[in-house]
Formats: structure tokens, sequence, C-alpha cells
């Protein structure tokens, strides 16, 4: 056995069975043993930030990391954006990045780069293996590490030699780890606070926006009169009919500010200290208020949902349904608006849909419209690193068969990773993608007006994509994706139906 | 006068009038002085990979550094690919990221990333700035450390208080540094090895691919009867009429240690000792036969030019004008080959044409057919990053207005810089862009039989773009640039005639 079948073998003994791959010369032999051994499914892309964003999202789906497969330092480098916001996912991959030969490197050939370097920022694992015994045992403590809770990017650097040299040995990797109970002190700590009757703050993140912990998380904010929120930028939110109807901390930095106004107490469930996405002059940075508690009810790595079950039984607070949100909305019909494509996604969407959430500024209130629509999940760009969206849809169709991906996705923002579309064809994933054509930066628009700038012909231009105006059918066309135009709302509906009703792929240019 | 403000005027004053920009919130009071300063031509490229190509084009044509704006870590970490190619290319970059504020770094929000880490591995300089005040000295360290012979990549990280704040200082950058002086030893010893009667082989690389240091070298070659070759990925290599004829370091490890065999010296001037492109089992990494003396005339950061116009006199080489390469050859006709789509360009370009060759294993055979063509340049892919001839023809056709860019660019590569199409339809650069849609990936298909695996299934669907064809009329369409398909040499020659005739860009996809 060679060292590229035993990280096969180890792989799928631990469950791993699906790998994400743009590959180079470096890993013909790990696709060779893909080739000999059944098992894997093999999803190839045509950059890597398709790989790395498709890794992400399909474990958010499924908690349970993918493997990718990526071609040297310069590989690794194309897909270190989507490796940011699956970190800030808390998202596990077993990140395999294949090098030049252990012999080779010293000679500095053309492609050889500093793979650690650029690895360890986004990773909590990085290890090069030396010998193609080492690479089962290897492979196994990567896994490890990708699952430890809750998720982290294990970055394994597998030369060509110790893929290709026989002696590989099938290592067992470690069960995945639970996540660590809540202190009880901390319980102790969040009941006192909830008790004592100042204005106070349950804020969500992470593992503890899932059903029952925000379930119970209302619960207690009903029964103690507090406020309750979640991150700005869900990793995955439950959302729908029979779910609790949240909302996220706002992106602008004045409405980010007014969220927490008036809180003397904030209790971070999974989430932490709550900040600005950016500085602005004379503005803070801390979206809390001056003297308000900060307490840490549990930490990103602790079971949340516990320490929320606990502080309900603690608080002895009563069972309660989640409201109802009334009937479900009918589509929304005229000018294209936020709220209007909100409505019709949610009038029209089939249950358990998953939401791909990169439509940046247009997105801000797509929220209201949809607490009536069937269940579903809401995932969102949780790093800030724009070009998530397309790659997202990849991993998500791929971890969820027969589940439909909505992609809401901005066109700045799609411009970073548009061959994910290719994959998308390739794989026949059931994706509908609405690209919300504003044909600008507009984002940047509204922040060069928060920073107090006014912009002129220089600035204006740097933000204007209408020249050319990008088409976004001969786009996906060229990628083997069907696709249609929308100017108005009832030009969107029918379309989002044939496209709910039509396995694989489809793409709508929203113009807005 | 704001730290943004100090910025623009220390490059303009160093005669840095160029910058590839992709901004984002950090980066917009840098794009506010942008527009009150006039003098700096902006390049919009709708992904960072784009900007960081066409800034190392953009060096290799003029020998001047551009500018590039790039958007926080993940900013930088899409542009690290080309980053690394342009540093394989000795080029020089003032490469200017925007950051989080100072105050809100250690906040962590959700874009904050190790800038510095990823920086490091592709970058000679790294500096953020601290202060207003100090964004000018900085600036112009950085300008200097671009500029320092043979070119380097010089990255400035400009944190967003210290572009808001007043104060900033307006700095100059201390002139170009010019090529270190040979040594003098070096010269006697190569005098002496190339008297000494062995068989010997002179190799230039870098800044010795020049026409007066080709020339010497030539004299010098058919004077003592050695052998000549240039490195395998010329950063800028003059050709055409009047230019000697050389030919590279062939890319497969076979033809490689084939172009080496038998020589017993080398003689190394701006380029460093051959190694294989990867390591194959059982095949030496090093191209050179085992003893083979290995010298160097000149280092890559010595003034090469000087040093073989020295060894010439030391020689007393004759003066001998470059040999005629034949009568022009006339477009090439019927079914698509290498050496037909060689011979039609060949025929047909323009004077002063600049040729961007990212075809891999479509082009190895494209030199002795174009040896009788106008002069031009040709420009290949320094550092094995595929993705950035896209980005480099913006950057060429930016640096050299009226000179025709002509991209002979491989399919799978094409796919990772798309949207620099864009930047050549908004720009109306004069770009000709040929598409070698094999739809596969070849180089990996040679690749996978060159480590003795024998494909199955999973392997060749690993390699196959035809599932679906990508359709290049339509992608180019779909970004602002006209297009159309040829599928032989007859309909490829009046397709080059068009757009060698027409201002602005033009992509053909040529189906082989």
């Amino acid at each position: 056995m060679n060292g590229a079948e035993s990280l096969v073998h180890t792989l799928l003994n631990a469950g791993i069975d699906t790998v994400f791959a743009n590959p180079g010369t470096s890993e013909m032999h790990f696709v060779a043993a893909l080739d000999r051994i059944p098992g894997m499914r093999c999803v190839l892309c045509l950059d890597e930030s398709v790989v790395t964003g498709a890794a992400d999202a399909y474990y958010r789906v499924t908690g349970k990391p993918a493997a990718t497969l990526l071609h040297c330092g310069p590989g690794l480098a194309n897909g270190l954006s989507n490796l940011h916001n699956a970190r800030r996912a808390h998202s596990g991959i077993v990140n395999i990045v294949g090098d030049q030969a252990n012999a080779h490197r010293p000679l500095d050939a053309p492609l050889t780069a500093d793979v650690e370097g650029w690895a360890h920022p986004v990773s909590a694992f990085v290890r090069r293996t030396a010998t193609a015994l080492e690479v089962g045992v290897d492979a196994a403590a990567a896994i490890a590490a990708a699952r430890a809770f809750p998720g982290q990017i294990a970055t394994l650097i597998l030369p060509a030699d110790t893929a290709w040299n026989d002696g590989g040995v099938v290592a067992e990797a470690a069960p995945p780890a639970p996540a660590a109970a809540p202190a009880a002190a901390a319980i102790d700590e969040a009941a006192a606070l909830l008790r004592n009757g100042k204005p106070t703050m349950l804020l969500l993140g992470g593992a503890a926006m899932r059903e029952t912990p925000l379930g119970d998380a209302w619960r207690i904010a009903q029964a103690m009169g507090t406020k309750l929120l979640v991150e700005r930028s869900p990793a995955r939110l439950p959302r729908g009919r029979g779910r609790i109807a949240v909302e996220r901390i706002p992106y602008p930095i004045d409405q980010g500010i007014a969220a927490f106004t008036g809180i003397a107490q904030l209790i971070m469930v999974n989430a932490t200290d709550p900040v600005g996405f950016f500085a602005y002059p004379g503005k803070p940075g801390r979206l809390t208020p001056e003297g308000c508690v900060l307490h840490t009810l549990s930490t990103p790595g602790q079971d949340g949902a516990a320490a929320l079950r606990a502080l309900a039984e603690r608080l002895e607070v009563p069972a309660l349904e989640a409201p109802d949100p009334g009937p479900r909305l009918s589509p929304a019909t005229g000018p294209v608006t936020p709220e209007g494509v909100a409505q019709s996604v949610g009038a029209l969407m089939p249950e358990h849909a998953i939401i791909i959430d990169e439509a940046i500024s247009f997105g801000r209130g797509f929220f209201p419209r949809t607490h009536a629509a069937p269940p579903h999940d809401w995932m969102m760009l949780t790093g800030g690193a724009i070009g998530a969206g397309i790659p997202m849809a990849v991993g998500a169709a791929t971890a969820a068969p027969g589940r439909r991906v909505i992609a809401l996705q901005a066109d700045g923002s799609a411009m970073y990773s548009l061959p994910g579309l290719w994959t998308q064809a390739r794989e026949r994933l059931d994706v509908t993608t609405i690209i919300l054509a504003n044909r600008k930066y507009a984002i940047l628009l509204g922040e060069l007006a928060g920073v107090g700038a006014n912009p002129g012909r220089t600035a204006l231009d740097m933000m204007d994509l209408t020249n050319p105006a990008l088409d976004w059918c001969h786009l996906a066309q060229g990628m083997g994706v069907p696709a249609a135009r929308a100017a108005t709302l009832d030009e969107l509906n029918p379309l989002l139906v044939q496209s709910f009703a039509t396995p694989g792929p489809f793409l709508i240019e929203l113009v807005i």
C-alpha cells in the first residue's frame, strides 16, 4: 500500500467520504488511489475558492468534515479566503495540500512556496508528512483536529513522495470530540444576572443557534423579560415555521450600536463580545454601551445548548410553544425590493430549503418576511471574505441531496468564484441562484458616505459595474447552468416556481 | 493632509502613477484621496488575482512598479498566487493592503486576519503603518524596496485610521537601486571555463534575457562552441526578427534532462541551478548531469548584461549580426495544431506585440514558427501558479498602449481569473485572447502517465472539462468582451486579422 492509499483508507474509515478537489501534478497518486479504492465522492472544482467554500458549507450542513485536495502553496493560497470564512464559522475541514516531494523541496522549483506560512493563519492544525509510513497517522491526527468541537481547519501537507512511496499504514482517527461542558459557575452567574432586574440581553452564536437551544433561549427571554439576538452572520440558523424568530446584530455601525442601547448586561452563549465590522472615525469599536457587564455563559468551544437548558431549569421558565408566525405570505409583486424578494422566496420555497445569503447590502431586510415560510436553514458569510456564496451552494447541495439550495447572491461578490457554477452543472446540484444585480459595489458607496467622504468621479468609477454591465445569463450559460433574467417580482415568481420544481441548477439575474 | 493623501503624493512623486485596485471599506479614504489628487490611473479589477497578475505584467513591460490596492487579509490572500508568480518573475510591486484600524484590530472583527503571515512568503518587505504621520515614510521605504534590483514585492499594510487621520507627510523614495556589479572573479572563471574545451552551456535568466545581453551571449556561444538556453519560463523574452532565437529549458522531465546531457560545465547568467518542475519517482531532481560544474557568472541581483559584455570582451569574440530567420511565414491552414497556431500568430501579429503565454501543455512548440515574426516580447507563467494569463494581459496592455497583447491561454487555467476579461472591456484594452479549449486538464493526464499511474474512471473524470463544456463565447460576452469560435486554422486566421485591426479586446475560443 502506498501512502496515498493509506490516506484514502484512513479518511474513509473515519467516515470522511467526500472530497472537494482541484488537483495538480503533486496529487496524482492521491487521484490514482481514489481510482482504486471505492467509496469517496470526488467533486471537481475549477478553482480552489470553490473547493474550500464548498467544504465549509458541507460541514455547516452535516456537522462532518469533508476533505479538500489542493495543489501546492499557490493552490492553498487561492483557497485561503474561504478558509478564513470557514474558520469564522467553526467549520471542520481536513484540508489536504499536495506539495513537492521532500527531496525536491530544497531545490526551490517554481511552484515551491511557504505552505505552512500560508496555512497557519487559518488552521488549528498544520502538519507536513515526512514519510509514506506516517501518512496514515498524520491523517488520523488531522481528522481528529478537524472534528474537535466546534470544528477546526486541519491542514495536512502531503509531499508527493509520501503519496507514491510504499509503506503506507492505515490509521484510526480518534472519535469526534464532544463539546466541553459549560462551567457551573457561569450558569450560576447568568441566573443571578437575569434575576437582578437590570436590562439584559442574551446573545447566541455558533452551535447555540440550533433549534433546541434557540427555543430555550427564547423561553428564558420571555420569562425574564430580556432581549434576544443572534450573531451578525450565523454559520447556520434554523428558521421558518415552528422555529423561533430572532434577529441578527445589524451590520451598519449606527444600527449595531442602537441594538445594544440601554443594555446593562450581556450574556453570551457561544458568542463573543460584539464589535463593529469595521471601525469608523469617531465611533466606538464595541457595540455594547460603556459599563455594560459582559458575561460568558458558554464559549464557542463549550456546549451552549446544555448551558441554556441548565439555565432554563434553574430559572424554572415555563414551557412555551414557539409563537405562530401567522399565515404564509403570498409571493410579492411589482418592482424589486429587498422585502419583496424575501416575501417571494418565503412564499415559494420548498420545505427544508437551505438559504445561502451573500446578498450583502441588499439583504439586510430579508428576515421578517420569511418567518412564516416552511422550516429552512439560513447560512451566511461568516468572515466577510466575499466570494463564498456560489461555492457554499456547491457544498450545501452536495451535503444535502433532496434539499433545494437557494443562493441569494450579490453580483460583485459572485465574481470571485464564478467557476462554482460549472460544478453545480456537472454535479447536477439543486441550486437556485438569484443574482442581485445592482451593478455596483453598493456597500462601498454606503461605506464611503459612512467615513465622511464625498465621492467624486474617480471614486464613483471604482464602485460602478455598469461599464460594461455583467450579463449573468451569458455567464451562467457559459458554465452550463441555464439562466433567465427578471426585472420585476412578477417576472421573478414564475422563474422561482419553475426552478424549485426542476432538478439541477438554475440562475436568475434579478436586476435591482 | 491625511495619511491617505500623503500616500498618494508619495507614490506620484516617485513616478508610480498606476494602481490596480479591488478596494473595500478600509480603503475608502485612499479612494477618496485618489479623487482629490489628479495623476493616478486607477484600474478597477473584480477580483484580487487580476490586481496582482496585472501588476506583475505591468512591471515586466515597464520595469517600473505599479501599486495595488487590496482589502484586508482575505483580499491579499486572493492575490497571493499571482504575487507568487510575480516574485518568481522578480517583478517590483508596491502592494498596498488596507486593514482594520489599529485600535479595532485587537477586537478581532470578522475580516481581521494575519495579514503579515500571509504577506511574508511573497514579500521582500512587509510593514504595517502605525500612524498617519508615518504613512509617507513607510510608503517611500516600500517603493525603494519594490525598485531594488531586480524588482521585489513590498507589502505596505495601511490600517484605516492611518489613512483617515490628519498629519500625513509626503516622503521621497530613494531612487531605483541599480543592479550590483558582477564579481570580477566570476568573469575570470567563466572565461577560463569557456577556454578549457569541455562541453559547456550558457544559461540565461531574469534580466539577462534582454536584447543586448542575449546578443552577447549568442556571440560568445558562437565563438566558443557552447550551447545557449534560457530559463524554462521567461518573465520577458525579446523575440522575432532581429533578435536572437533561443530555446527554453523544456518542461517535460525527460526532455529537460536531455537538454543538459553531455554538458560538463554550466555558466549561469542571472539564472539559478536548473531543476525539474516537479519530482518524479526514480528520476533526478536536478537537470544537469552528475559532476557538471555549475558556475554563477551573475546572480539574479547582479548586472548580467555587464557580465556578458565583459566576458565577450575578455574572450575577444567577433561582432556578428543576429542570423536572418528567413522569410516571414504565411498563416497556417487546416486542423488546429500547436505549430499551426504559432505559425498563424507569427504570420499575422503586428509589430511589437506582447505575447502572454499561459498555453501550458499545448504551448510547448510555439517558438520555432515565430522566430521570423516581427519583433515582439514573450512573457510566461514564471511561478507555475495558473490563472496568471488573463490578469497579465490586463497589466501588459495597461502598461503599453498601442501595442497589441496576444494571450495564448489554456482553458483550465483561464477559469482562475475570468473577471480580468471585464477589466479588459472596461479599459478598452487591446488584448486578443485565444482560448486553447482542449476541455481537459491535459497536463495532468500527461503527469498521471508520468508518475506511472494508469487512470481509471474517477481519475479521468477529475481531468475532464466536457461535462458540461465551457462556452467561452458566452463567458466573454458576459464580461462585455466580444468573442467568436474557431475550430480550424482557416477559421482562426480571419478572426486574428480582424482583432488585430480593431481597438479593444476580443476573445477567440479555439477548439483544439
